[in-house]
């Protein structure tokens, strides 16, 4: 049985209008799906109404305790719950879940070693059997970027890592395509060009992409972590922006083995 | 088959020892069951802190759009998530929900007559097929009070009238007890005196007492409420203390018809 599972990032979850719009969009994918979406930048300024300092160290959020509660409020709170009743809206019965809800996430705080990254979660397992239990239910689960470690503590956990783990704890019950969301249309061949989208990159095109420097910076851990999905079993990965998910969209980027 | 419904208010939630050590009772309780609670006070604080003005007329909220987001962040996100969390961690596999996850709980903006309560949700229905799915599932729901219309709005709904609409809705298919933890160890005789608690009230004794002024002021609508839900088939109320639902407690007051 196929699974479609989509992650979107900030620049989808800021905008209130292009938002609704992916979520109309989202509703009419057929078939079994799952949502995971992050927060970031309004619990940045939640934390900065609040007069809590966001400390980033190479571009990672450290979480103290007061971060996460405002996480905890922004994420699992009004951006998961705004969601789901949108979602509600357009007949997509969508429940919204942190990884503590129904246990489906389990996750340990990352160990500290030069950085104390605080309540950061990394991803221990996926309860596939309740998930599956949710999607035969026809229930469509919404995640948001936070997981527990079992002992009562919540933990925020990056979304992409969540999606990809999703995607390869339920690779042996369903037929996976893995998509992510971005800014870009896709993997570009000249970064000025927009529309320059490679259309297909498998583990040789890969290769030789990241060998001319086309893909660089940014883009090399993020299609590290497609293809250590698509070698868990994931059947294929796609990257691009929200309207990949439109039926008949052909402006993107899949991965494959 | 046996359904626990219990609902805690914001005295058990405020203290965070009081709140672990309920939990841990509740965890424990066998069968079925499902918690409810409000938020309260939290909801206030952080408001404040935004600079958010608490607008109340005559002990009931008035949800702005501002408020309804505070109240989203607190209710579905910060008390709720640590209430799953804190019960996976002794063993109950709790899953948090609004009314909107699931469509669980329908509701509609209560209509502005004398007063606008603003984003305010009167309760239509609830979705006891989904609600029993996830009971069957060996999930334990964890409702917060709210609600949504349908057409993507939450709303803001009394965390006692979700406690008893779930167990009206739930009533046809499950033998229901409601709890109702209080600050107190019941309905009291003497309201100077804790212990003084009436172990047992019908509908003849509820009669007597409010005749004689003995239960009046808040209590009223509140056992009005109870008599509520046991006219339409819910089995018994209990009012008391959360040591209510301990085995072995029997201080508390049972209310059947």
């Amino acid at each position: 049985m196929k699974l479609s599972i989509i992650k979107i990032g900030g620049n989808v979850i800021e905008g209130r209008e292009a938002l609704k719009q992916f979520l109309v969009s989202f509703a009419q994918m057929e078939g079994n799906k799952i949502l995971v979406h992050g927060g970031g930048k309004l619990a940045t300024r939640l934390a900065t109404k609040l007069g809590i300092e966001s400390k980033m160290v190479g571009g990672r959020r450290i979480t103290d305790a007061q971060t996460l509660e405002v996480i905890t409020m922004v994420y699992a709170g009004l951006t998961n719950k705004n969601i789901v009743a949108e979602l509600q809206a357009h007949d997509c019965n969508a429940i919204g879940l942190s990884g503590a809800d129904g246990n489906t996430i389990q996750a340990h705080k990352r160990p500290v070693k030069d950085i104390d990254y605080g309540f950061a979660g990394d991803v221990d397992g996926i309860n596939t059997a309740t998930i599956s239990r949710l999607l035969s239910a026809g229930l469509t689960p919404v995640f948001c970027a936070m997981t527990h470690d079992g002992k009562g503590q919540l933990l925020n956990t990056n979304a992409d890592t969540i999606a990809s783990e999703l995607a390869i704890g339920l690779s042996k019950s369903y037929k996976i395509t893995l998509y992510y969301c971005f800014e870009k249309k896709g993997v570009l061949l000249d970064i000025s060009n927009e529309d320059s989208v490679i259309e297909h990159i498998d583990s040789k095109k890969y290769q030789e992409l990241a060998t001319e420097g086309i893909i660089a910076d940014g883009m090399l851990p993020k299609l590290e972590n497609c293809f250590h999905a698509l070698h868990h079993d994931v059947h294929q990965v796609c990257i691009g922006d929200t309207s990949m998910i439109l039926p008949g969209a052909d402006l993107f980027t899949t991965i494959t083995l």
